[in-house]
């Protein structure tokens, strides 16, 4: 394994060992002691948090209201829903004693909260008055993993879940929309990730949804991310647990129900679609520090250090989040370095010469414009462009490899070659077995329809049958 | 039980009953499936939101960085400070199933996460560098209560735990005095609640500190609620997780540690602090709405929902959180007392013959300047004002209730009539015998020592035994 001074993998050596080493080595993340835990430390829930308020925020103006539901939940609630018990079942953790005493009813550990919220759907909705219904959820939930990884599929995650229920399928599927669309929107404008917005196929469907969908990112080794999703449950669940509601009529419907959620799973995929060899590469609207500044200072002269706490005052105040690195134990080179690793956007440097010709050396994380030096008087207003257009290069860059590892495919010599660095594009049969077959071949799955496909008719590019969904199905290896 | 028509049992006939109904009528909560659970609901939320995000800007404005430990901790953990064990025991939720197979060990859902901090700690500290290390996160934690009340004692509860490392006993010392003087402010600015800071006595510590710190609260029915906590923990947390720092001279030494924590239970003391006999009154600044327009309108007038539309564009642009009440199926009159029970601050009525003068009506929640008409032109300019003097207003009151609750006693009839009304002032000899005692007798506990008492020596109120502590303690029923 080749490991450079910052003692982490290469990317382009080892993808794998590279992600799970510069997770910890850039202290976004570590271990904790059961299975399959994380500990988010402060770089990495910062990060955590400037996704969660921006979606917060959307989630609010969108009309939807945050609530907080108990995170034990009866095991026989899990039940009432015979798919979703059969998803779900594999990966509970269950508390089977409590307060000193073995429980009457076991309590699982909510992987996900349709079943309680939907008992208490029942108990609120009356009249169609109280439809839709708009909910939504900031907490923790836990799944036993067989394969844990950090971020991407931990024991427990943190996320939001949006649960709704309307009048009727056709104000319940426009919801499901735009669950989708604020989750495209977030990792398009926030992560700097160019979702691709599709709908699963039913093999791929949450349990006990009609239909899923799914905002789908392509990391830097060509596998796919599921990055949020977005269910239509149809009646499934309000069967379940009876949410009815008094029509116009006075007669008793049942609800049209949806949920969406995405997770910390996001900042594993900010990691993989930005990051290189050198370290992590944050998108400015999620980096902790958008800015570093690093005072080199020789001998005894402090000057320096009170320049760049100057400076770090007038880009706060020009709304950017930036940081000095004063550690006096450490050289500019190792916090270079330091800093490179960690993704931050910006790398000021500051010494007594530039100080005496009033500017700084500006270093931008990918380096390809070297050093500039840049004047201090204007730097503050100059600085929020500099950011939005490194935030616009991210974006672009990936939105071009993307395409570029996005291949449209006739037959099975291209299908297998597209999806061994990348995407395939591929008419399919829709049948279970066939998407079985492939995936025990290429490990590659459907990871959804496109939205914006166009519509195609043929013959599926694996067994020849004609295809389904009437346009190509994206095929990849995914996390 | 008398109800009115809101069917609420009035406060003054019986407070507890009060509480427990209109808690849940005026839907900031509601019962959960699993034991002593709750849900809490948009408008609990909502309240619960604009504490935290007060409490979290201060947080964060004193060095602390949020993130966050997992859930599930392992059962030995607890085992490692014998105190602490003891303490939280009884309490505790486990889990002993997880993916379908029995747990080799068992796992317990965080009741306080002072342990799996401190096994990160030990990893993340090296040299006194590392020191402080300022962590605080936002979580969910689970305590088996044997009688669970809504918010204020729930199986489980939302809260921030603060969790720091230092190089020394002052300077965690000063750390313990900063989370309590956050508590202090936030509930005074905030919620309007005069607490009390002080230091409980040995027997009411914290499981594992060696100090813990309070704010006390007076509800309404004059017992007392312990509304957040702060805990010097010594270096009993440091010696049993091996945080440890190498310090200048090269010699490792174990760290100082603190935790401080405010929960959900403080929705709760804002009910009790400031509701009556028509329901929740809620301090302007955690009212999920400050004002509700009520538009009045006469069959098919529908220039009046338009106006008060246009007004609460205004008053929202203003700063002011307001709602407007459109419902047409209910009548003014019903939503005045809907709102009045649910402690909407201001009330502002909107009927066409006030759109013609030009005004509206304005009702303050606690109605004792009656209805009065005030300038629609001016109002979002007034309103800010307006709803600080409420603000205001509600924190005397309170003051004074307290202050009119709290008797200086130096016998033991005295002791008795005060605790059966509010709090005492007592000298206390501070042994353990006589604080159970104390409580066997009077069911009122020692609240805290306040910090700013007098200097006072004496014999205890109880046994006559030489006082200890050096000031008065207060005793009080508690929550």
């Amino acid at each position: 394994m080749v490991k450079d001074e910052r003692g982490v993998t290469a990317q382009s050596a080892d993808f794998s060992a590279w992600y799970n080493e510069l997770v910890v080595k850039a202290a976004l993340v570590d271990r904790g002691p059961a299975k399959g835990t994380m500990i988010i430390r402060p770089y990495g829930y910062r990060l955590w948090e400037l996704i969660q308020s921006d979606l917060d925020r959307r989630i609010k103006e969108t009309g939807h209201e945050n609530a907080y539901f108990p995170l034990l939940i009866p095991e026989s609630y899990l039940s009432r829903e015979a798919e979703h018990v059969e998803g779900f079942s594999p990966e509970l953790a269950v508390v089977t004693h409590a307060g000193g005493k073995d429980l009457e009813e076991r309590l699982v550990v909510r992987p996900t909260s349709e079943t309680i919220i939907g008992e208490m759907m029942a108990k609120w909705i009356g009249s169609h008055r109280d439809l839709p219904l708009l909910l939504n959820q900031w907490a923790n939930v836990v799944r036993w993993e067989l394969r844990p990884r950090l971020f991407l599929r931990s024991t427990e995650f943190l996320w939001q879940e949006a649960h709704t229920a309307h009048i009727d399928e056709a104000d319940a599927r426009r919801e499901t929309m735009l669950g989708l669309d604020i989750y495209e929107r977030v990792a398009r404008e926030v992560a700097a990730m160019p979702v691709v917005a599709g709908e699963k196929t039913p093999g791929e469907r949450f349990a006990g949804a009609v239909a899923t969908f799914t905002v789908e990112a392509m990391m830097r080794d060509g596998r796919a991310l599921q990055s949020g999703t977005s269910h239509y449950l149809g009646t499934n669940f309000a069967r379940a647990f009876d949410i009815r509601y008094t029509g116009d009529s006075g007669r008793e419907e049942l609800c049209h129900t949806t949920s969406w959620g995405m997770s910390t799973r996001m900042v594993g995929g900010i990691v993989m679609t930005h990051g290189d060899d050198k370290g992590l590469v944050l998108p400015p609207k999620v980096a902790p520090h958008q800015v570093v500044i690093v005072p080199i200072t020789r001998g005894t002269d402090t000057g320096v250090v009170a320049a760049a706490d100057e400076l770090a005052g007038r880009l706060r105040a020009a709304g950017v989040r930036v940081h000095v690195d004063a550690r006096e134990q450490l050289t500019p080179g190792f916090k270079y370095n330091e800093w490179e690793m960690r993704g931050v956007p910006i790398r000021l440097e500051l010494g007594p010469r530039d100080l005496a010709a009033g500017t700084a050396v500006m270093v931008k994380r990918l380096g390809d414009e070297g050093k500039q030096p840049v004047p201090l008087d204007t730097l503050p207003e100059a600085m929020p462009g500099i950011l939005d257009e490194f935030q616009q290069f991210l974006l672009d860059r990936a939105t071009e490899f993307r395409d570029a590892h996005t291949v449209s495919v006739d037959n099975w010599t291209e299908f297998t070659d597209a999806v061994s660095t990348g995407w395939a594009l591929a008419l399919h049969c829709g049948a279970p077995a066939c998407e079985d077959d492939i995936k025990a071949v290429t490990a590659a799955t459907p990871r959804c329809i496109p939205l914006d496909g166009a519509a195609e008719q043929g013959n599926c590019v694996r067994c020849d049958a004609p295809s389904a969904y009437g346009k190509r199905v994206i095929f990849s290896r995914a996390y």
